[in-house]
């Protein structure tokens, strides 16, 4: 059993101590051991930390304060650009500049960020990932110099945690599991399976604070609106056109 | 340190031993235990252990022996259809039929993969990742009956290893990492980053068994050809479409 891995919870506080220099390496040889396509390992990772661009990142991810305050931002690619040039310099045509190929990239970034946050955390550091990066993948492709080939898909902050949340909840292991093939969801299954949720403590503070008659509202009028949700879904097709990902003709 | 991170090897061999409940249970709860976007959980796993079905993930797998060898395949899915079913019976509006939405997911379910694989390994069992899932997602949405709303992104096989194979390579370090920018790659650097890679004995071997002349070659010619992912590309952004993740306008 994964201890580090039942321990997890996301990190917003950090202290502004730096990670050492040997503790980073050996998270970041962690990222290197997850499994990826054909091992081409067709990912990059951006680890930063100067303050100046901490910042400019920090005003990419809606300005939450842990971009800036903790000591290391790093934010995971989906890159062929490497593989690419690798191949034009081997005699070899790459044929990586299609949707397949990104989605095989961000497989491999992903599980690597995955990894990255284990090993972080079994070195006590804490860890939080930020969705904000899909959505504003232009500006941090401008910030961080990403060239033709490589598109940023997530990101981890990471440092010394300044607070000791409790674990978050989550929904009953039957709510995302399926055995054999996939049983699709009944009414009272839906009911039964968020009951937890619903009646908790923070969710009931939840929906004083926000007004909102349930917690579902919180999510699709609050926090993940439609019309957010659909403007960031071009900008990102938008974005994976510029970065090369989308030429899907023979 | 993680132990099993830096031990991962992928495990293409397995004894028919099936993995006992209490097991296959805690490493499903270590999954459970990855961040996801706001806390929505927006992905589903599919344990598949029945042979028929088996049967037929292996056709769509490529006919990868280990599919049907392996005890337990789990199906990971980007799945809002949960989700969104849950905010109907909420009095709430769901807006994640859009591209947006399915990447959310697609991050969710990936992070929530690598939890597995690393508890599964923790275990003694072994994994491996099978990329076919993307490839084969029209095949595997009707072999499990995936509704609208679920896409499958990644698949492991679980069972315990009738192989012990060495550690895989990994490109230096140095070649995956960039420090505050991206720095792209000279001629000299790819040389040099993947001078190791190349000078390795498989890789002389695979040069005969192929005949190529450079190991990218094997790459852009053999394994990871245009016409195929330019293929399984409009396959798959088809299946977006399908599956409600590609209503974009507002």
């Amino acid at each position: 059993m994964i201890q580090t891995i039942f321990e997890h919870r996301s990190i917003r506080k950090y202290k502004s101590d730096p990670i050492p220099e040997n503790v980073l390496n050996e998270v970041l040889t962690a990222g290197t051991r997850a499994s990826t396509t054909g091992n081409m390992q067709v990912y990059s990772m951006v680890v930063t930390k100067d303050e100046a661009i901490k910042e400019q990142l920090w005003e990419s991810h809606f300005k939450q304060d842990m971009v800036k305050k903790a000591p290391v931002v790093i934010t995971f690619c989906a890159d062929f650009n490497r593989f690419n040039k690798w191949c034009e310099q081997r005699k070899a045509v790459p044929g990586y500049d299609n949707f397949l190929s990104f989605t095989t990239a961000a497989i491999d970034a992903l599980l690597v960020s995955q990894n990255v946050a284990l090993e972080a955390e079994a070195h006590n550091l804490g860890i939080c990932y930020l969705g904000t990066t899909t959505y504003m993948a232009e500006k941090i492709i401008n910030i961080l110099d990403l060239p033709k080939g490589v598109v940023p898909i997530t990101t981890l902050v990471v440092g010394y945690p300044d607070e000791t949340p409790e674990l978050t909840d989550r929904l009953p292991l039957d709510a995302v599991v399926h055995y054999e093939k996939y049983t699709d969801y009944t009414e009272a299954a839906i009911d039964k399976l968020y009951a937890e949720k619903e009646a908790l403590d923070s969710t009931k503070e939840l929906l004083k604070v926000n007004d909102k008659e349930t917690l579902a509202q919180i999510f699709t009028d609050n926090r993940y609106k439609k019309q957010d949700n659909v403007h960031f879904s071009n900008a990102f097709l938008g974005i994976l056109e510029k970065q090369g990902f989308m030429n899907n003709e023979q």
